[in-house]
């Protein structure tokens, strides 16, 4: 009787969500923690996206809304998109979402028949995986090889990957927890193989805009690649609007009209109001959001600065995202320990550093041999990265 | 290349919304419609409720919540079920939705296997059928018999509908688009069904506190009947929160575990300020949701007065809902007609009385041979229900 349908144990979590409440349990016994763990800003959301909200609000906005989203919205989209993309979308090839999340599921039901093999990086967000196996498609996780230069693509192994079955490319340019840029060859190739092969795109772009030196660059700018791709478009980071639950899907119209027949059946419709605060957040005063951008460069400086002469990690400074993702296998050899949980829970009890590690983003693949953790600097100020980052360093140089 | 999955050609729609984009048509000719069709609430949210969310907005509430939701709406949503129901909820018995829709399609996720057989109303709401379909079950519509003191159920038809595959009741009392109302007796019998036949049972209670007498009942209060149902709740009709998109599922802790466990999938979380603004509805001052009630019961009333010795229609005034699900067979034979969609645009071309029909809310089952239409009145005012009703009326006089 007390049974759950089947389906339900191919259903995976975040379980970086244990490492919050690990944390927190940590914070409700009075010790100083230094959240690393976090995905989410501590920075508010800017006072004219606010007062878009309140106006909604005030107009009268409270009621329902077309399940594909208010029309000004996917407009705004469509031009935010085009703007730094070489797309032509309207309003027509945009479905507002609750949030980026959304669209990972409702792109995967749309277009994965079970049995279909799913291309999607490992370590990365754990929610691809979880959403393949519970739709009934067959996971096929692909690598990147660590370089003096940051995470590059795996090419030969991802080529390896692919048969007639493989039906999806999940690609999250600019990536989650590596932080991860493809450059434009790799990015090329990617798209060439994906024309070649007959693959769907989910684009993942939630740190499209969170970019330190020059722009990003989108995956649908390559050549047949307009045709096949949807992109994952959230506001939770280039706008500080986590909490909103704001986001979109934006790909070619048969796509995107099945994402909002799946709308109508699961939520009937974003939040109505909040969606004037993203038209406001698009369309005006863009100086909070570069600054918001400012914020995190200063931060990655001081934890990079930070981080200097620390031994047995290395890492390369990324170029976009807010995660630095460091190798920590020589210390950990140094320490003796094998397991990269058993390194992140002494460091948690022994300093207050709180973060995840590669074991948070998917299980590690086969010959796997280099012990990664993911430090986020979102939820934490400068003062307390240095801080942190000194006990987290004096705590490594101990065991030197 | 250009196609979707298959389990996209068992997604259903609501069709009710083809009649809102016609109506919308006739009006952006300058023509008077009477918006009977609209299932949302023309009355704005009352000013605590926002000034909740603006609160919660202010103290920095814009981050990420927990995906079961905050603890304080999950303790306020237990108080308010215990209050009316014969529960003894804790916030572990609640998991917070973006509306009452999603509980929908999480619940059959969650306990439903493909080739589980699903009891559901037919006229009903339209999600329940596409839901099932979509995820593999199998569709069982039941149905009412219209009777002088309202809709009940056919209960040896819904009997004859069990078999040992079936596995779900989805019930759905006060009911769109009927208004039916359960007698104790029949909500007795249904929930002795449920445990004999080991359902475990969706009750859907958008409209329990949409009741002009007494007070709404659970089927959750007969025995047996806690450890196999989960609640639907939505703040949508009760606190004129339509767009706010706020509900919640409540039931045994493993079943919203589940619940939870999906909500990190597919939404991260409910927008978090929007929760505080939940807390507000409930816990805070109830005069603005009376007043809102009375004004519907007004609306009713005003209704059933203007539809008097209107020839060939009948109906009973139900005692809930905002529908009224009138009896149209006898006129339309007046005027020769067979299909009440000919039937409804005739009126909407002639009048500019919008209404929906039996045909949105499911297929009809074999053997019916009554014609309905469904008045709703949550987004129409008193003296535009007299005028369109008057010419409703005058329209079908001319036929006799």
């Amino acid at each position: 009787m007390k049974k759950l349908a089947k389906r339900n144990e191919l259903l995976g979590t975040e379980t970086a969500y244990a490492v919050s409440a690990e944390a927190s349990e940590y914070v409700a016994r009075g010790i100083k923690v230094y959240p690393f763990h976090l995905g989410d800003i501590n920075i508010i959301t800017s006072q004219n996206i606010i007062d878009g909200c309140m106006a909604a609000i005030k107009a009268g906005k409270t009621g329902y809304c077309p399940a594909a989203g208010i029309k000004e919205l996917r407009e705004a989209m469509s031009w935010e998109m085009n703007k730094d993309r070489d797309t032509d979308y309207t309003w027509e090839n945009i479905s507002i979402q609750s949030g980026g999340k959304p669209v990972i599921g409702k792109f995967l039901l749309s277009l994965m028949e079970p049995g279909d093999e799913v291309l999607y990086p490992s370590p990365g967000y754990p929610i691809y995986e979880s959403q393949i196996n519970y739709f009934g498609g067959v996971i096929k996780p692909y690598r990147y090889i660590e370089t003096d230069d940051g995470f590059k693509f795996d090419i030969d192994y991802f080529k390896s990957l692919i048969t007639p079955k493989t039906k999806i490319l999940i690609y999250n340019n600019y990536q989650n927890p590596m932080g991860a840029c493809s450059s434009e060859e790799e990015m090329a190739e990617l798209a060439r193989l994906a024309v070649e092969h007959d693959l769907f795109v989910l684009s993942d772009e939630a740190y499209f805009d969170v970019f330190y030196e020059g722009k990003g660059k989108s995956i649908v700018d390559y050549p047949g690649m307009k045709e096949r791709t949807v992109i994952l478009y959230t506001f939770s980071k280039k706008f500080a609007m986590t909490g909103w639950r704001l986001g979109a899907a934006c790909g070619p119209k048969w796509i995107i009209d099945s994402i909002n027949k799946i709308n109508t059946n699961d939520e009937a419709c974003t939040t109505h109001f909040i969606q004037y605060a993203g038209v406001e957040a698009i369309r005006g005063d863009q100086s909070y959001s570069k600054e918001l951008i400012k914020t995190l460069k200063r931060r990655l400086d001081v934890l990079c600065d930070a981080l200097k002469d620390c031994p047995g990690i290395k890492y390369v400074k990324p170029k976009a995202t807010f995660y630095l993702f460091v190798n920590v296998t020589e210390a950990m050899k140094k320490m003796g320990m094998t397991d990269v949980e058993v390194f992140r829970k002494d460091v948690l009890a022994k300093t207050g550093v709180s973060f995840t590690t590669r074991n948070h983003f998917g299980e590690p693949l086969p010959g796997e041999t280099q012990k990664y953790i993911r430090f986020a600097y979102s939820g934490i100020n400068e003062e307390e990265i240095i801080e942190g980052i000194g006990k987290f360093k004096n705590y490594i140089k101990s065991f030197y």
